[in-house]
């Protein structure tokens, strides 16, 4: 492949937060009416003024700066007495132990954590997995290292228990040989957690196909009265290869500090702290000293910040079916992902319109997938009247360009 | 390529920093006489509790916690505000201008700049000429990327104004087909400058082949008495595709920041940035803000610092000249790279008994190329006395083990 297709393959013109970098293409001859006022929501992540990072977190980066040359120096998977801790609290959480000196790495982000778990996993010419809709740097990721997308539909639409993955398909996929499967839990962009009984299913598939999986559960701290949720590496029957995700950028607002974690299988974390070598040696050393705070916040703060966050989900879900728009109610997570009817504007200009006429940004649908152009993904991680305002101007826009 | 073969190439086992993570092998089988007592120094990277970070450094990255939420969530390229002000001191240090919209990337260090920078220009198949001895994830890169490394050997000993490149070897890997040419100015491992001859008849060379240029140039702020510097892009004659590297994580002792900057072509910082969303989506946002330190310290606060640094190497050359090791005076930067006599023992049980004999690491010369396994490197940015006393034990050792 030459290089300047492989490059192709990853535009970021639509990307979330790279609104400001896209070209001010002339809109207006499609604009109908005008301006509508309010203040401006950017959806496209979450609002840390609104909801700001973890009590303390401040203070933790000051310590690790204090310490001086053994922080600003870790070895590359992470300073031994911070992977000592978060390896305990992550093991506590999913309920099954992580080896503090084998089994994790401490990453930029999730994101990082993300890159080397793909890049430990595939290459040239082998079968990846993937969800539709899910994360787009899942799909990027792949093409990236030549790897070859088999899709995988997630039917979310019109469930309210079962996530919504076609598991004929995922077994398709591995008999095709697929080798990798790489999904988010809660889902990203819908906010929809998979059920036990999926879980099994895909943990039971991965192992008879011998294939790796690699489950971002980012947002799985964050979960709504009446969801329960399965952590795929407690299961008793689960793959040999598998490589999970979290980190303290969202549902902590710790987004600033960029800090990711992967734990699983200890030769996949062995390859991951191989690339990281090469790829930024290390998560930035003071930073990762933020990471004494997580899962240890105050007592009831990470539950006021999620009855906070579903008081917001509720009134705009009600606003959005309010008017006819069909959404489905996240069980986790800051993600909304509502449908939008037909429009006379294609979905790319009316996300721009949006922007300019109302001061909303939100996320096209095609950066998670080919089937889902009439949605849009908005993170309401926001101030809450806010948020409301701009959604009533979203739907009042959709009215105007409805076809 | 099988991905496990991919991944040997990536041994970290000797890589600087990963001492501690290095497996405990038996050799005291091997060990001659007791240990040598002494202040442990620890010559795998700079010492950043002797050298301490820029002033300021702390309230310039608290001041980005306290701008919140848009300095948490900037453009995956950086904050556009930090890359105006970066882009105008680069450019000026390096005598040609930096358009800060289009040609300037802000990345998790200078290893995140240079990741990019090889992966935006080399893919399978891809010939990229490669110095030997040079710093060791340029070789690990190009053959992450599927690159066919040709090399280029760097003759520095015996000389004292060029860096002793040899240029016919160059030619020849661009008239062999090398699209790409990656190096290090000052040179990482020796230290040693590159002439104004040298680097305009590689610009020239370059320029004529059609070939990438990517100079990393992190230390080039470090610069001893008498020793002059020319930047690459600043030449009229110069190749189509350079990408300039810098950073503040050495001089400046701000590594634990993880900090780093790319500047050159618009195309290739555009492909840069492009990977950037999906390997770390952003150098962390709140770091960036320490960037405003950057070329703007305390009056003064540079020049006693390579003060300082030029009395420390002067001191470890007397000592190692004094026991008849062969090393070349650095003209700028903090390492050292000392070429020790046949030993009894292989290098890298060398390097091991070093640490357990005399608490002394140093890197072992296997890492920066092929023709260096006699010579260990020393970053020197250290407590002076400290220094000074753990070469002298280094020195011992080498007697002891001489052949």
């Amino acid at each position: 492949m030459l290089i300047e297709d492989k490059f192709m393959t990853l535009a970021t013109d639509n990307a979330p937060g790279q609104e400001m970098r896209s070209k001010a293409d002339n809109i207006t001859h499609q604009m109908k009416g005008g301006t509508l006022i309010g203040t401006p929501v950017d959806f496209s992540h979450g609002d840390v003024d609104a909801f700001e990072p973890t009590p303390g977190s401040f203070d933790a980066f000051a310590d690790g700066v204090h310490a001086g040359g053994k922080q600003a120096y870790t070895e590359y998977r992470g300073s031994a007495s911070i992977r000592s801790v978060v390896a305990g609290r992550v093991g506590a959480f999913t309920g099954a132990p992580v080896d503090a000196n084998e089994e994790l790495i401490i990453t930029p982000g999730t994101q990082g954590a993300l890159f080397l778990a793909v890049a430990a996993t595939v290459t040239n010419g082998d079968k990846v997995a993937i969800v539709q809709p899910d994360y787009f740097a899942n799909r990027k990721l792949v093409q990236f290292f030549g790897g070859e997308m088999v899709p995988v539909i997630l039917g979310y639409e019109g469930k309210d228990h079962d996530a919504g993955i076609n598991l004929n398909e995922l077994e398709q996929a591995f008999e095709a040989g697929a080798k990798v499967f790489v999904f988010s839990n809660p889902n990203n962009p819908t906010g929809v957690v998979y059920s036990k009984t999926e879980i099994e299913a895909i943990a039971k598939l991965a192992k008879a196909y011998g294939a790796t999986v690699i489950v971002d559960q980012l947002y799985s701290r964050l979960r709504y009265e009446g969801t329960s949720y399965t952590h795929l590496r407690a299961l008793s029957e689960r793959p040999n290869n598998l490589i999970t995700i979290m980190g303290p950028s969202k549902s902590e607002s710790l987004s600033g500090y960029r800090l990711g974690a992967a734990f699983g299988s200890a030769h996949l974390i062995e390859r991951m702290e191989k690339l990281q070598a090469i790829v930024s040696l290390r998560a930035s050393g003071y930073n990762q000293a933020v990471l004494n705070t997580w899962f240890n916040e105050p007592s009831g703060w990470m539950e006021e910040r999620i009855r906070l966050h579903q008081a917001i989900r509720d009134d705009l879900v009600s606003t959005f079916r309010g008017a006819g728009l069909p959404v489905r109610v996240p069980q986790a997570g800051s993600y909304l992902f509502p449908k939008l009817p037909a429009l006379e504007v294609g979905p790319h200009d009316f996300v721009k319109l949006l922007r300019h006429q109302t001061g909303v940004i939100a996320t096209p649908g095609s950066e998670f997938g080919p089937h889902s152009l009439d949605s849009v993904r908005l993170n309401f991680s926001q101030d809450h009247t806010a948020a409301v305002a701009a959604v009533k101007r979203l739907v009042e826009l959709v009215e105007r360009y409805k076809k």
